[in-house]
């Protein structure tokens, strides 16, 4: 007998059937699991033709797939559920007492989750996400201005996924600074930093971890030793000290949890949302 | 009456209840809706400090808010389900028959949806991202043979952010060349290219929506003016067709909607997902 098989299925681009999908699954164990995802079923011959995929998958493995569906229109959706499967449907479960809720029936329309309903939010991501490619690492501290947050801390603490992120998901402006030698030993913030303070946000790490990441990027050099390490590390800890920036500890976190946390804490308001 | 206000709940991102929340929300008019997201509740203190916020907020609205929620224990999700809202939970609504379906308990365990469960994953997606930075427009077509997907277009196309998009969201190690002069009136293929013409992508836009991207960068320039632009367009176009790289119209798509349909069309698996 196979591994079993999740399906996601969706007529738009999926995202929203892995989200859901995913978030369940983790909580069993993931390893045993096949993961498909089977976007743009947006006609009923595409989803005759997942469901032959999802029977054969089936049979291949020996037991009835998992299939996790965000399909708005209920045509498709009879007909990707007649699949021998266990079906779970996100929209099915959710749009009919919200539509109660909301006294107004849905519009039942594809493409709204993650197209581009709204050119001004796509325009603001993609600005936002140029914005955080232009102001990377300490890059043109003058558009700081512009910045909605300015991430402070060691090289390789994560600051620039962080940024990144925040820009694609969310729509903000994110620069970051990273902090070397010019501002350890109590020399103090950059000019550029000082002059904006109450937009930085700080990221530290552990050593251990730290001394991992760089030397997975530079073996053998004096940047992944370990005093080295532990001396920026610590010394970046007493700048955020001295100075009150607020900082998280991006250790154990994945991208998603330092960037949530750093909204949480800044009360900074997401200018569009996924 | 104000406006009413969407809650997203979550015990840890609240990445998941964003998205899904986003996506139902998206079927009704959702120019009139407030939006609020509350991470990291994790305790019954903070459960209840959600409740009474939601409760207060429904009295100034006038109107009871909405709450999705994904709280993975139960204990949490019963005391904020207890607020005057209407509330929807995600794990409430799949785990019980997912459970029964798989004929094993669930974990109900916070933090795995988006936290660290998986370092390899993390670390894959961070290296993702290192990849695509360090292969942005062009830089260092050396490494192209470590790339999973190379996407080609002109100047604004989206190559950048899908890239990026591509590698924090699924691990994929996504490298962008930019088309330019020394692709067109037949000159062909640069060598970097040539060498790797099964991992090409196209990206082509309209020269309307192309027009008006660029003249936002650099307005007044001949980079936007409607003649260079429509002949750029017309060139990446016809290098395509020639070379027989398959392509993606992005002018009306979503960063996600690119990136599926890529996805979708080279089969390229997912080396990690959200």
């Amino acid at each position: 007998m196979g591994r079993r098989t999740v399906f996601y299925v969706s007529d738009e681009t999926g995202v929203t059937a892995e989200t859901l999908g995913s978030s369940l699954m983790t909580q069993f164990d993931n390893q045993a699991f096949q993961r498909v995802t089977v976007p743009f079923v947006s006609t009923p011959d595409k989803a005759r033709e997942v469901m032959r995929t999802i029977n054969a998958t089936g049979r291949r493995d020996g037991c009835r797939p998992i299939v996790f569906s965000s399909l708005v229109e209920s045509e498709l959706r009879e007909i990707v559920a007649e699949s021998d499967a266990f079906f779970l449907d996100f929209f099915e479960a959710f749009l009919g007492p919200l539509e109660d809720e909301l006294g107004m029936p849905s519009a039942h329309a594809t493409g709204r989750a993650h197209g581009v309903v709204d050119l001004q939010s796509y325009d603001r991501r993609i600005e936002a996400t140029n914005f955080a490619l232009a102001n990377d690492d300490g890059i043109s501290p003058e558009a700081y201005g512009r910045a909605d947050l300015i991430l402070v801390g060691v090289s390789r603490s994560g600051k620039t996924p962080t940024c990144l992120y925040l820009a694609l998901q969310y729509g903000i402006f994110a620069a970051n600074f990273p902090l070397t030698e010019e501002e350890f030993e109590g020399r103090g913030l950059a000019s550029a930093l000082a002059e904006h303070r109450e937009k930085l946000y700080g990221l530290t790490i552990s050593s251990e971890r730290l001394e991992d990441i760089r030397r997975a990027r530079r073996p053998g050099s004096r940047y992944a030793a370990p005093p080295q390490v532990s001396y920026e590390v610590r010394q970046a800890e007493a700048l955020f000290a001295r100075y009150g920036i607020p900082h998280v500890d991006t250790t154990r976190c994945s991208i998603e949890e330092i960037a949530s946390r750093i909204l949480d804490r800044t009360g900074l308001q997401r200018r569009v949302l996924p």
